[in-house]
């Protein structure tokens, strides 16, 4: 619980704790209920049928129960936002809002499950355990390197789609913005020289998908500076990154890694100096993705950078989750996707990417309330699982 | 899965299938999104906000989350209806309609979560972990005699109601009948003599909550006859019984348990003769509980006894747990009561009994549609958890 203040005061009475009087979710019935020839159908003793029709055939249960359209979106709170550690309690109003955002754009039932931490062997049971409510798994906000081998063990465990957005969600986007972006400075997207700032849960993501997307040169760097296979001791995480990224083998710095670079992304949190950001290429491409504080302030990127995209509203160009996880979980849940694979996410950005018809400085990517966005991803989506 | 036939056709066009399709329940958002000032309100930057004080002070999760509200129907699909071990999935209906009687009723919003079955310690810990999530746990159609250890566990490990209705639901309601029916058979509740059938979920409730009300002569049959504290190796929940229950120390067949006896509760699942029922007192009371085949018919029970009740609801009547549970859960959630407590159930009860003005043979128990039960309970709950 290190992240949270101990002295910090809130206002009760301002807007946003108003907006979350009572929680932001409720629960329907999707059928009448007036009288006892309802309740027979709905419950005892008709439900018996329904039931044993399902025992039987179990594939029914995504025709006669809510399962097919109901995702989970669960998190042990370890790693909430930019907060850290704040625990299953303090993470369900963001579980709430996510829920909130599947419903809305795409019309999925997502409910939260917001879970006591424990051992990677605990919460991959009790995931598991509780798995055949839903049609889908949605992780959020587990900290990593957990979140890897928790994400990596469901998905050969389950046959339903297990999907870490922060992770996966953030390299969608990410990638789409990019795919556009290369168009606006006029270089080829394989050949570009990316350099992602931070190996995290997004950073790995982020790195993943640029390399199965065909970029050539992607270059990792942590805390500590670049990955290289010459690093010893790397978490497995790092260490299957370096086997795919760093084709020069560069070592050093950040800064020496953004030496001539395309593109930097950064999604550490950190902070990275314009001193290194003076030495990338010309028509460069600066995502600074961490929230609410960017890496690097958009004003000053703007600088160094042809480019800029960031996670905040208040400047051109938002990365935003919420343009990918809906359409992808409609797309999957429509199409009886038993996962998410790497073609989806490559669709799915590449869908969202083609939706901004002139791509500009100021317009890599659609505004998340572009009533087109869920419709193509999850289209893009289903027409993979269908194959 | 051995209860469930396997030649058996369903006719998918009737209209309980076609009241299911598509499942019974969704969620929706309670607030308005329609820009990005709401959805930088209902989730990020804002929602951070209201995380970080959930962090510093835990009790706010239930001002600003819908943790309050919320209560999970929990079952692993091991006793599912009368239908025995049919899994998971096949569970999902049921808890579904649970969910739609808890809303309907007391406007709770409940969510169903099925499990994969297990050990006790697995759902103990799976149920456990999940919990932060919840205003309460039902607890729902989970096998004899697991069902106990796993309460007793849960109620021990958490600080929220853990409420199993199969138990409790069951045991409430028939007290609640109960106490009518003496009445209307113009004996003494206290000098009952009462011999309940099975000693499974809703029969170890039954016994003990009429223990706890105050009946002296309570006597309880297992298939193999009536349970003493001679009989050798009885399992935990029925030693347990042998100590309390059974006062005269009678033994042998439910025929010998019966005679002289004022009141049957079946809730066995068995079949009663007839010859065993013609041993009872006069005016006597039978309440035969098992479903959908009661063990008595009611026409056959009505020739022995004076009070006939069961759980159909084409008879007189009937004992349906949902007079008790969303009223009950109501006023826990209401009060921030951390358990159900024996005193809440006893007081559940009476209020149930006391909404029927002029008890008659036709009538001990409300209609399962008057408006006045889940308030009067939800009332009753409510002031011995704030006292």
């Amino acid at each position: 619980m290190s992240a949270v203040p101990t002295t910090s005061h809130f206002d009760l009475q301002n807007p946003i704790f108003r907006a979350h009087e009572g929680g932001k979710l409720g629960v329907h019935a999707t059928s009448e209920l007036h009288d006892a020839a309802d309740l027979a159908l709905l419950y005892t003793p008709g439900v018996a049928e329904v039931s044993l029709a399902i025992a039987e055939d179990p594939t029914l249960a995504d025709v006669y129960t809510s399962r097919r359209n109901t995702v989970a979106v669960i998190s042990d709170g370890t790693a909430v936002l930019g907060l850290g550690d704040i625990g299953p309690l303090a993470a369900m109003p963001v579980m709430e809002g996510k829920a909130v955002l599947f419903k809305h754009f795409a019309g999925v039932d997502a409910v939260p499950v917001c879970l006591e931490t424990g051992t990677v062997d605990e919460l991959v049971d009790a995931i598991a355990r509780i798995a055949p409510t839903y049609g889908g798994i949605n992780l959020e906000d587990i900290s990593a390197p957990r979140c890897f081998e928790i994400e990596r063990r469901l998905k050969e465990r389950l046959d339903i789609p297990v999907f870490h957005d922060d992770q996966h969600g953030t390299a969608i986007v990410a990638l789409a913005a990019l795919i556009n972006a290369a168009k606006v400075v006029g270089k080829a997207f394989a050949d570009l020289t990316v350099v992602v700032s931070g190996a995290g849960a997004a950073g790995v993501a982020v790195s993943r998908i640029l390399v199965g997307a065909g970029v050539g040169d992607v270059i990792v760097a942590d805390s500590r500076g670049v990955i290289d296979r010459a690093r010893g001791e790397l978490p497995r995480h790092k260490s299957e990154l370096a086997k795919i990224t760093n084709a020069r083998q560069i070592s050093g710095s950040i800064g020496d890694a953004l030496e001539g670079a395309d593109v930097l992304i950064g999604v550490s949190g950190g902070t990275i100096p314009e001193r290194d950001l003076m030495r990338m290429a010309p028509r460069a491409i600066i995502f600074a993705l961490a929230n609410p504080e960017p890496e690097v302030h958009p004003v000053v990127a703007r600088r160094f950078a042809e480019v800029v995209a960031t996670g905040r509203s208040d400047f051109p160009n938002q990365i935003n989750n919420v343009l990918a996880f809906p359409g992808l979980f409609r797309g999957a849940l429509d199409s009886g996707a038993r996962s998410i694979t790497e073609e989806m996410k490559l669709a799915a950005a590449t869908a969202i990417a083609g939706l901004v018809e002139r791509p500009s400085a100021e317009e890599v990517i659609p505004s998340v309330f572009d009533p087109r966005v869920a419709p193509v991803v999850s289209a893009a989506v289903a027409r993979l699982a269908r194959r």
